[in-house]
C-alpha cells in the first residue's frame, strides 16, 4: 500500500537526507516538499545531488494540500516547528525532527530552549521518537518527536545500563564528537571549511548543551530518580558521524550483558565482539549504530563507545523508521542501505 | 530470477563497493567472496562497514565452486587478474575490474603495463565495459573489461564529440582530479592522510598515465584515425570522486547538442542546464555522471566538465550495470541509490 | 631601523596572515590594527591563534594616527579599499591587498569589477605588486597593488615564457585549483565544511574569473600585442594552496631554460629538477613558489605546474616582501619560515 | 655563540619538524642529518618542503663525526633509539624524542613496551623532558627524554592540580583526540587518507596506551602515592593537534587558581579567560599550549581542556626548548613562530 508523504523544511540537511532515503522506499511517495524561503524552486537548485529524482517543486508549507498527505515530516528549526505543527490538520500524522516536542515538561523546554512553548497542549501528545525504546507508542502515535542526534547516541549506550541497574547513576560521563552536518546548513563562521578542517574543539562545555534536557528527562524516568550525567560534545572535521565515548562505573560482564540483551533482536543496533570498538567511518550514510564495550584497567570501570551517522540514525533515518511504524510498514523499509565507505 | 554471484578480490575498495551495491540488488545473491591474502576471515574483519550483511566468509578463489556461480566479478590487481581469469571455467560470465582486458592490442597492453599479456587469446573476446557505448556487445559477452575510472570520465565527455566531429581532434586537453580511493587500499606513503590531506598535486604529468592507452584505443577507433589527447591527472584530498575539466575547440551549440543527444535517454548520465557545471559532491556514492558545458570567452573554445564517483560509476557501479545486462536484468537494478551528501 | 606598521582590514585571513608574518620580522612594529566591524575588540577575540602577541586592540581605520605610521597594509574588500586609500595621508606608504589598484585601465576595472573606480587618479600611481618582476618600481613606490593570488601563480609560470617568446601566445590554458582561504572569511554556503570537504568543483568557468583582467593586462604588455589565455579555477577541499597546471605549446628545452633563467637568483621561486612537479603540501604556510616543467608525449607541448600558498606568496607574504623593498629592508626579512608540513 | 647540531632519524615527521624549527634558530647550525634507510639522499628528496634550506645530505648515524657536534636530537623509533644512544660518545648532549628514556623504572619500561631495556644504566641518568616542570634538571642534563605527545598534554592539565591537591586523585578521566601525524610516517592501513578522513574512532581503549606509563610515573611521584588515571585516545581526521578534555572532581576556583599560578610566567602555556576553551586550530604549527577551565553543571566537577600541536609542543618544539636550556641559550629561541591558521 502506498503512502503519500510531505516534507516541510526540505532545504536543510535533514530534509535532504529524508529525500535520499525515501528515494528507495518501496511504498512512500513524496507528494509535497516545502521550504518557505526557497518556494518556487525545483529541489535540484537547492540540492543538486537529488536532481535525478522526479520530485515536486518546493512550495510554502501553507500551499500543501494536506488532504492528500498521510504523513508529514517536519524538518524545521525548533520554535518554528511548533508554530507550524500546531496549525496542521489533525488528520495528518507527523514526525517532527526538531527539538520542539522532545521535552514533555514545558518548564524544561523553556529552560533549555529559552522561549516558552507555544503549543503546550501538544507536548503531552507527542511520543519520544527513540524507536528501539518507544516502538509500541510510536506505532499508535499521531505526533512523534525525533530525538537529538547526540541524545540518541548517548541513550543507545545508557538506557539499558540504567534500566538494568548495572552502573553507578551518579558517575556517568559522556564525551562525544559530532560531525559538522549536525549543525545544519547554517552560515556560521565556525562551520566554514577554513575554520573547522584540520582540527578539533569542544563546545557547550560544562553541561550546557540542550540535548542534556533529553538525557535528564529520559534517564530520570527510567531510573525512577533524578539522573544527571556529564556531557561534553566536540566538533570534528568530518561531515557525518557521532562517536560517543562513555565512562561508567560497573562490571564489564554486567554492562556487556545488558547491552547485548537490549539489542539482540534489533536490526540497526549492533554490539560488537568483545574488545572491538566502533568507528564512524563504518556507519557513514547508514541507519546502523555500532557499540563497543571495554573494561578499563581500573577495576569497576567500563568504557562504552558508540558510533552512528547523525543525519541518518541520529535524525532522518530514525524519522523514517518511526514513520514506517506509524503507517504500518516494515520498520526497516528504505533503511537497509549499507554504509558508504571509504 | 535470482543469480549467484562471486567476487574475487573482495578485500579491496572496488570489491567492497560491489558488495555495498549488490546488498540492495533485487535478484543478485553473493555466493562466494575471495581474497587470497585474507582467506578464512569473515568479511566484517576486513570491512566492518559491511558487518550487517549476511555474507559468506572470505576464501581463496581456488576454493570457489564455480558450478554454482552465474557471474563472477574480478576486482584483482592487473596482471594477477589475467592469470586468474584465464583459469576460470568458460561457463562463468566474468566482469573484470582490472586493466587486463581493456586494451585489445597485446602490444599496447605491454607498452602501458610493462609486462607481456599472459592471456592474449582472451583479449579479443573481452568487450570494453563502457556500458552506454557498448550496451549490445556487453549483453552478449562472456567477459567484460571494466574501464579505468579516469578513462570512463574522459570518454563520457569526448566520445560523442569525436563521433559527431564537432571538435578539433588534435587539440584536446583533459585535466582531471581524482579522489584517493582510485589508488586502492594500498600502503603507499603518498596515500597517507598526513601526506595527502590539505593540498593537491599533479602526477603522471606529460602523458604517462596508463588510462591514456584506453583513450588512444577508443578515440582512434571512433575517429577512424589516430587521436591522442593530453591528459593530466591530479590527486585531491577527498576519498571519492573524479572531476574532469576538458578543453576542446569547437562551437558551444554543436558540442552541447552532441552531448545532449548522446545522453538524452541515459539513466545515469545527465547533461546539466546551460551554464551549470558539476561537482563531485553531488554524485558521491552514486552511479550518476553529471556533465556541464560552457563556452570560453575565446571564440571557438568550449570547456566540458564531468563529475562521477570513481568507485561507483567509474568502477563497481559500472561493473554492476554491465552484469545486469549480461544476466538479462534491468540495467539500473541496484544502482538507483541517491548520492550521499553532505 | 624600526618601522611602524598599520594594518587596515585586520579581521580577515590576509590580515591575520600579515600579523603572523610580521610577528617574526626583525624591524617592523605593528602600531595599529583596524577592522571597523570589530573595533574595540582585542585581536585575540577575532583570531585566537594570535593571542600570544602583544598587539594593539582593533580600532576603526579613522582612529589611526597616521603621523606615527610608516607603512599601511590595506586588506579590505575591493571597492571599500579604494575609498579608504584615497583618504589616507600622502605621507604614508601603502600596500593594498585588494583588487582595486591592480588594473591600470579604469575601463578594465569597471568591466571586471562591475563598478566605476572612485579613485581613478591613483590608478596610474599604483605599482603592480608582483615583486620578482616590478622590484625597482616597487622600491620607489608609495602605493603598491598586491596581485590576485591566482594571478600571481599564473604569472610565475607565464611571464618568462611570454617575454622570451618560447610559447604560442594563442594557445595557453591555465587550469588551477585554489584552497578555500582564497575566498576569505566570508559566510557563503559553498564555503561551509559540509559543502566543500570531500570533493571538488570548477567555478567561473569560461573565462569569467576577475583575475583574467590581470592576466590580460600583464601578458599583453609583455608581448606587445593582445594575449588572452584560457583560465579555469577549481575550489579544492584544502585551506591553503594554489596548484596551477599550465598547458603551453613550445619546446621543453626552451621553456625550461626560460624559467631557470628567470628565477636563478630568486630567493622564493624555485624551478624543480627536470621531471619533478610540485605539491601545495610542500609550500604551505611559506612564501615559496615551486615550479615543475614536463614535456608532454605530444611533441611541441609542455606542461608547467606551479604551487604556492595563496595566503602567503599569493597575498600577505608578497605584500610583506613589497613592504620590505619600500622601506629599504632586506627583501626576505620575516619571510624565510619553512613550510608547515605535514 | 653558535652550536653544532645533529639529528638522527631525520626522515620522520618529528625529524622534519626539528629542521623546520631550527631553520629560524639564531644560533643552532645543523651539521649532520642521519636516516640510515635513506642515507645518501639529499633531504629534499625525503621532505621536499625543506628544499630551500642549505642542509647536509642524509648519512647513516655511524658516519657522523660527533667531535663536531654539541647536541644531537634522536628522533628514532623506541628500542632502536636506546641502542643507538648507548653507543654515542659521552661528550655529546642528547635530546631523545623516543619513548626509551621516559620511564625510569626498567620494569615499567618492559611492561609498557614489551622488550627489556638494553641501556638500563642510562635510564637513571635521563631527565624527563617536560620543560616547564624539569627546567633546572634539564639545563644540567646530558640526556633528556622527550615526553609522549599525549603525555605532555595530559600533564599540562594535571600536574598542577595534583601538586596543589585540588582534585580527587581517584577520579581522573582524560579523553583525548590526536591528529594523525602523532602516528608517524608509517605505512599502516588505518593511517591512509581513505580510511581516516571523514570520521573518528577511539583506540587503545581501556587503559592500554603506552603513555599511561608516563602518567603513572609522574603523577604518582607528585602525589606521593599511586595515581592511576583513565585515558582514552581518539584518532581524528587532522594532521596536527591534540585536544584533551579532562574530567576532574574539585572546585572550579581552586582548579583555575592552580593552573593560573603554574603557568603565570610560562611563555608557551596559556590559561584562557574564564569560560573559554581552546581549539587545536589555534595552536597548529606552534609551540603554544592553550588551556581552558569550566565548571560542570554538577557541583564539584570541573572540565579542563587543553590544546597543543603534537609535533611541536608535544614533540620537536619541546625538544628544541630543552636543547636551548642544555646549551645555555634563550629558552624560547626558534620557538616563537605564530600558529598557522587557517
Amino acid at each position: 500500500m502506498s503512502h503519500n508523504i510531505a516534507i516541510i523544511g526540505a532545504s536543510g540537511y535533514t530534509g535532504a537526507e529524508l529525500i535520499r532515503l525515501i528515494a528507495t522506499h518501496p511504498s512512500f511517495k513524496i507528494k509535497a516538499l516545502a521550504a518557505n524561503s526557497k518556494a518556487g524552486l525545483p529541489l535540484a537548485k537547492v540540492f543538486p545531488h537529488l536532481r535525478h529524482l522526479d520530485l515536486p517543486d518546493l512550495v510554502t508549507w501553507e500551499q500543501i494540500d494536506f488532504d492528500q498527505i498521510d504523513l508529514c515530516f517536519c524538518a524545521l528549526p525548533h520554535k518554528t516547528s511548533q508554530e507550524v505543527i500546531s496549525k496542521l490538520p489533525k488528520s495528518v500524522k507527523i514526525v517532527d525532527l526538531s527539538a520542539d516536542f522532545r521535552l514533555r515538561d514545558p518548564e524544561a523546554y523553556e529552560k533549555w530552549y529559552g522561549n516558552p512553548h507555544s503549543a503546550v497542549e501538544m507536548q503531552g501528545e507527542a511520543v519520544y521518537g527513540l524507536t528501539e525504546f518507544y516502538r509500541d507508542e510510536i506505532a499508535k502515535a499521531r505526533l512523534v518527536a525525533g530525538t537529538g542526534c547526540n541524545a540518541a547516541t548517548g541513550q543507545f549506550i545508557l538506557r539499558p545500563l540504567i534500566a538494568d541497574q548495572v552502573i553507578d547513576l551518579d558517575e556517568i560521563i559522556l564525551d562525544l564528537q559530532c560531525g559538522v552536518s549536525g549543525a545544519g546548513r547554517s552560515l556560521k563562521e565556525n562551520l566554514l571549511h577554513a575554520e573547522l578542517s584540520e582540527g578539533s574543539n569542544a563546545y557547550a562545555v560544562g553541561g550546557t548543551h540542550r540535548h542534556l534536557g533529553e538525557f535528564d528527562q529520559e534517564f530520570s524516568a527510567i531510573a525512577g530518580r533524578e539522573v544527571k550525567i556529564q556531557f561534553t560534545p566536540h566538533l570534528g572535521p568530518f561531515n557525518r558521524g557521532i562517536l560517543a565515548t562513555c565512562y561508567v562505573k560497573g562490571e564489564l560482564a554486567e554492562v556487556e550483558a545488558s547491552l547485548r540483551k537490549a539489542y539482540a533482536e534489533e536490526p540497526f543496533v549492533e554490539v560488537l565482539e568483545a574488545g572491538e570498538t566502533p568507528s564512524t567511518h563504518h556507519v557513514r550514510g547508514s541507519n546502523f549504530c555500532h557499540i563497543g564495550v571495554v573494561a578499563d584497567r581500573l577495576p569497576g570501570r567500563v568504557i562504552v563507545v558508540a558510533a552512528l551517522d547523525n543525519l541518518t540514525k541520529g535524525s532522518s533515518g530514525q524519522a523514517l523508521q518511526n514513520a514506517n511504524l506509524m503507517l504500518g510498514e516494515e520498520e526497516t523499509a528504505g533503511l537497509m542501505l549499507a554504509p558508504c565507505f571509504p
